[in-house]
């Protein structure tokens, strides 16, 4: 059986591609980081959805890749946006190269297990100015860890990078993970790590914008009052 | 003052090139990490090397890159190999896209810095098997980090991986290491943790062989005997 390395955030979007993988009879092997986010609520989302797909295995990276901040995901000291559209600019919630950092710790994965297969949940057409979430890039990464692993340059098993949700709406991803079976109750968005979603923060506005577009009601509660606001 | 980010493991090649980058006249960032290597004696060494050397910053990232082994330095279960010469094969001693994961922490450092420029020590003349120690996958690497990076995307800066000893062989490093004021004295080199090092594994070797042929001596301690069987 073919195994699969999966970056799974425990978001939408991770767990929707966790669940393409399976539909297409990969051997799941998940991949979470613990770097410094300022809250795990994502962390604990990112195992039950593991388990619920019924991943072979999940690896949880711990890494302080807050070392260096620079992000409101990782740096306490700076607010979280709410309500703030980005349009030209790179939003505060940034982390440098962080994709660049999973999917090295993805392809050291895969050489490990002998997996070819990486999935990602990037996509290009809600690019909130991440230059990582581009095509462009992980086609450079892809090279780049087709240079640099043993499986690729001395044994010919070259590893691909699969983004199926790339060029792919957030209410189309919605549908589709509907039908997979992906339970969207289990996963998480909201930038903020508090008992529920905060329905404001630029996250939850396109998780909620998404649902209503694919017709479906969001299946996680939000504070009071929050959802009309968005 | 322009700023360097150092990849520093404290061992020859990484405290060479802190070196090589402080006479180019950069501010030094130096990025060690604690990944769960058999031993953390080089670690202790990279501190002292950094302070020697008046870095600006030493950061070190402490990740679980040991959680699927697949190596003699992260799996405690694997034997070091000894007196072992590995010409077509991969040296039990590999780690899975090491200087790829290394890179990406260096390049998220860099952006959040504002650093255009990255050391690493990788060379080609001690190649052994090491495919993420090559030129070519330099290369690609340091064209993904210009993909996924904001500074290089938008903002039109650059990341420059500057690899001082791709080519030159380890005497000369030495020999050059001396010149710029290298305390190898503080540098470590052996695969084993031990109080004294080992002077048999294949790192320990190398070395040796090194200081013998740029006609100097190691100015390190070996375990008694152990230097003649080299």
């Amino acid at each position: 059986m073919r195994k699969a390395v999966i970056l799974l955030s425990g978001g939408m979007d991770s767990s929707t591609v966790l669940y393409i993988a399976k539909s297409e009879g990969f051997e799941l092997h998940a991949v979470s980081f613990d770097y410094g986010q300022r809250h795990v609520r994502e962390l604990e989302c990112a195992k039950a959805v593991a388990q619920e797909a019924g991943v072979k295995e999940h690896i949880v990276v711990r890494t302080n890749m807050d070392a260096w901040g620079g992000s409101a995901l990782t740096d306490k000291g700076i607010d979280v946006p709410e309500n703030e559209p980005h349009k030209d600019r790179i939003p505060i919630t940034y982390v440098p190269a962080r994709n660049m950092i999973f999917l090295s710790f993805a392809a050291s994965y895969a050489e490990a297990i002998g997996s070819q297969d990486i999935f990602i949940g990037v996509s290009e057409v809600d690019y909130s100015g991440y230059v990582d979430c581009r095509q462009e890039f992980i086609d450079a990464m892809e090279s780049a860890i087709n240079a640099g692993t043993v499986c690729a340059v001395q044994d010919g098993r070259k590893i691909k990078i699969h983004t199926p949700l790339i060029h792919m709406t957030k209410a189309a991803e919605i549908k589709l993970g509907l039908k997979l079976g992906v339970d969207y109750e289990l996963t998480w968005t909201c930038y903020k790590g508090e008992e529920l979603a905060c329905g404001t923060c630029d996250s939850c506005t396109l998780r909620l914008k998404a649902f209503r577009e694919a017709g479906y009601e969001d299946p996680i509660p939000y504070q009071a009052a929050s959802r009309g606001e968005s």
